[in-house]
């Protein structure tokens, strides 16, 4: 039987969205290991739209779910649509979508609100025991998916860790080709372009991750 | 010595731009084998913009380069800065940005013009007898870089294959996991999403691909 694994996108680019390699590499590897996909994304303005070659705020506005679109070639659904009960995984890849769309962790810090839709699947998801990998920066979402006392990791970076442990995250230090376990909650995470210097860098520890939350699917 | 690779970008997203798929297993695999790459992208506004999850079009403008930066995390230079002797080969990526923008072979198929910049590069690698990729739709730009009888494929669509023809082209049906050789030019095509159903599908065509372009620069 082929896995179900939900993927929720944050818009398309590192900047405001979703960070498109690391999107692209986690959808790469489970459909290499036979999953099925089904990617999600919240229908919502983005927080705002930003030049890529420039670094500078453009002056106009995109829809996450839209722009998800992109990644996903259109097959891409609202994710009020979601439903735990379909699926035996979720991943969220990063890129400044997740702390900009997903929540208002980048504006807010450890005081951030989770778009509502976005954590009653992710509180969905924990409640029901099924695994859940948070990539980059998305474990920001960790504490207010599971609680208190999760362990996850966004790498090295001090002040983004003493955040996740001021909303009660226990966070671990981890290199760019590894995971974060937190065996009771089923919950792995990775730091990918939060440290990466390539692409192929920030590859080993995603497929390292898509690899392990599947087995974690087999492994109730 | 690590080769040094061009990609050639066309936007971000299937229906107005590069396939995102297929520009980030190009870039992952290049990387993987030990390349350097440099992605570049014409200044020059998109054909059009097209909504992702319904197909219309918006009425917005977006530029081919400041979109491209979205797939190369703001590390991709206006093609005209682009010089064939600091490269090893040329890979372009498909998707409808390689016909809509970087050439008009979407609209003007066999009439088609390509873009003076894009044109001029391809030119150039042609004439300088190194290497070229061309994925999925990009090798509409086969007859324009390389001139008559130039082998190709883009897959077994019969419409597309007699516009190439008609424009001077010898194309070739082939499958998806596959690549189509042109030995004494040193032009190598792939279907990718021509033909992929899954992203599984378009990478083993793609990472073919990629691998004998790179084994090319080494075999003059």
């Amino acid at each position: 039987m082929s896995k179900k694994v939900a993927v929720i996108l944050s818009g398309c680019g590192v900047y405001d969205g979703a960070e498109i390699h690391e999107s692209v590499i986690t959808l790469l590897r489970l459909d290499q290991r036979g999953a099925q996909v089904q990617c999600f994304a919240p229908n919502v303005a983005q927080l705002h739209v930003i030049n890529h070659l420039t670094g500078e705020e453009m002056p106009e506005s995109r829809n996450v779910l839209v722009e998800s679109a992109r990644i996903a070639r259109g097959n891409v659904k609202d994710i009020r649509e979601a439903r735990v009960e379909d699926f035996d995984a979720l991943i969220v890849p990063g890129g400044f979508g997740a702390a900009k769309n997903l929540s208002d962790f980048a504006i807010n810090g450890a005081d951030c609100t989770v778009q509502p839709d976005v954590l009653a699947l992710g509180k969905a998801f924990a409640a029901a025991g099924k695994p859940v990998g948070l990539i980059c920066i998305a474990p920001s979402l960790a504490a207010r998916f599971f609680g208190e006392g999760v362990i996850c990791t966004i790498g090295n970076d001090a002040d983004t860790a003493a955040a996740l442990e001021k909303m009660g995250a226990s966070h671990e230090e981890c290199v760019v080709g590894d995971v974060v376990e937190d065996a009771q909650r089923k919950l792995v995470s990775t730091p990918a372009y939060m440290l990466a210097q390539s692409i192929s860098e920030a590859a080993s520890g995603i497929n390292k991750l898509v690899d392990r939350v599947l087995e974690l699917t087999s492994n109730p």
